[in-house]
C-alpha cells in the first residue's frame, strides 16, 4: 500500500517510519510513504504558502494553490486515489476506518499547519476529512502517522503475530483483559494464580470476563456495537450492565 | 512545563520536538522534554524489557521491574508527580483534558510497546491512563506527542498570537468557519463575498453562524456541551436542531 503525504514539514516523518514495525513493513515492501513538501509547489520566489485570512482574525491560512497544484502532480496517474485530509472537523478516526482504508492501494494524507486550509482546497480536491479526536493540534503531521500506522496494522503480513492483534483494544470491540508477564511476585505483587494453572479453557473464560468487565467499567459505550454472546450477557448482567436486550 | 517521557523508541521523538511550535516553546524555555529510554533500567546484560505473557496468547508483554525502576528512578524528587499511560484503556483525551494538565509543572508519559504493559505497572506507579481515539496503535509514542502538541497549546506564550487558539475547532466547544485567503478567485471559485465587505460585524455573524451550521452537521453530539446564547440557540433551530432546550 502507498501513503502520500503533503506537508510542510516533511523531515517529522522519517524518525517514526523508519522504527519498529513500520520499518519492517517498509523493508518487506509492503507499505511505502512518499513525503511531499507542498512548498514546493509554491509560487514566487519566496514560495509563499499560507496568508492572513479575509475578513481578519488570528493566524494565517493555508493558500489554495500550492496544495491543488501538488495533488494534481502526484495524482496525475491515478485521478480515483482517496485524499484524506487531516482536520478537527473531520469525522471521528476509529478501527473501522482504518480497518476500510486498509482495502485501498494507495491513499493521500493532507496535513495542515496555522490556522487552516483555504475551504477551497476542501470543497473541490478532498475525498475525505478525518479528524483522530476531539482536541487542538499544531498540525496534520502526527494524525498522518497516526493513519499510517493504525491502517498498515491491518494489511496482510505486517503484523509478525496476527493472533496477537485480534484481543487488542478496539479490534473486537471490547477492551483488552491485562497482561502479566515474568517474575510471578515482584515486591510481593503477584500474577492471578489462574494465569499459572496451564488450565486454558479457565484463562480463556478470565480473559473474557476481564475483557467485559473493563469495557463496562472504563467504556460501557462500547458495548452497544461489540458483538457478544449470551453468556457474554449474562456475566455483563451480573455486573449491572443493563444495556443491549 | 516539564515532560518526561519513557519508551522503548526514544529516536522517534527529536524530529517533532525540533519543528515548528514546540521548538519555540523549547527554545524559549517555556517547556523541556526529557526523554527515557526504559531499556536502560532492564537487568542483565541483554537487557530485556519485554517476555511472553503468562496463560499463552500471542504477542510480548512489557515486563513490571524496568518501568518501575525507571519511574523511581527519575521522580526520586517529585514522588507527587502525575504519571500518564498511555493506552487504549485509558479515558479519552479532549480538549478538557489537555487544558487541565497544562496548570502541571511536570507530567510523565509511559509509552507501551508490544502487546501492553504488565498489569502492575498500571496498578502500582500510574496516576491516570488516556487514550487518544478508538484504535489500535503500535505504540504510545504518537500519543505522547499529542499530549505535549495540545497540552503545551494551552501554556501561556506558547503561540505566538493567543487570539489565534480562540475560536480552533474543539477550543469553544463548536467546530472552527470556514477559511479564505488570497487569490480572491481561483479557477473560478470564489471567496464569499461577506468576506471582502470589510463590515466587522457582518463577518462575525456570518463566522458564528458557519461554525454553528458544521457542529450541526458534522458533529451535532458536540452542541450538548457549547456554550450557545439565545441567538446562536435561534438560528440552530432554524437549522432543524432540536436539541438542549
Amino acid at each position: 500500500m502507498r501513503f502520500d503525504v503533503f506537508t510542510l514539514l516533511p523531515d517529522v516523518f522519517d524518525a517514526y517510519l523508519n522504527a519498529s514495525i513500520l520499518q519492517r513493513a517498509s523493508e518487506n515492501q509492503l507499505i511505502e510513504t512518499h513525503v511531499h513538501n507542498i512548498r514546493d509547489w509554491a509560487a514566487g520566489k519566496h514560495h509563499v504558502t499560507d496568508e492572513p485570512p479575509y475578513g481578519g482574525g488570528g493566524g494565517m491560512v493555508m493558500k489554495v494553490e500550492p496544495v491543488i497544484l501538488a495533488l494534481e502532480s502526484v495524482f496525475a496517474d491515478d485521478p480515483g486515489c482517496p485524499i484524506i485530509m487531516l482536520t478537527p472537523q473531520g469525522r471521528q478516526f476509529d478501527q473501522q476506518i482504518a480497518q476500510s482504508y486498509a482495502a485501498y492501494p494507495r491513499i493521500g494524507l493532507v496535513c495542515g499547519r496555522y490556522e487552516g486550509f483555504d475551504e477551497r482546497i476542501r470543497e473541490h480536491a478532498i475525498t475525505d476529512e478525518i479528524s483522530i479526536g476531539d482536541y487542538v493540534l499544531t498540525g496534520g503531521e502526527l494524525p498522518a502517522l497516526i493513519l499510517i500506522d493504525a491502517i498498515s496494522r491491518n494489511l496482510s503480513g505486517v503484523l509478525g503475530d496476527p493472533t496477537g492483534a485480534l484481543d487488542d483494544s478496539h479490534a473486537n470491540g471490547l477492551l483488552e483483559y491485562p497482561h502479566y508477564t515474568r517474575p510471578a511476585v515482584f515486591r510481593g505483587w503477584s500474577v492471578p494464580e489462574v494465569l499459572l494453572s496451564g488450565h486454558h479453557a479457565e484463562i480463556e473464560k478470565w480473559r473474557r470476563r476481564q475483557s467485559l468487565q473493563r469495557t463496562l467499567e472504563k467504556r460501557p459505550d462500547l458495548l452497544q456495537n461489540a458483538q457478544l454472546s449470551e453468556t457474554d450477557r449474562d456475566y455483563l448482567r451480573s455486573l449491572g450492565w443493563t444495556g443491549q436486550t
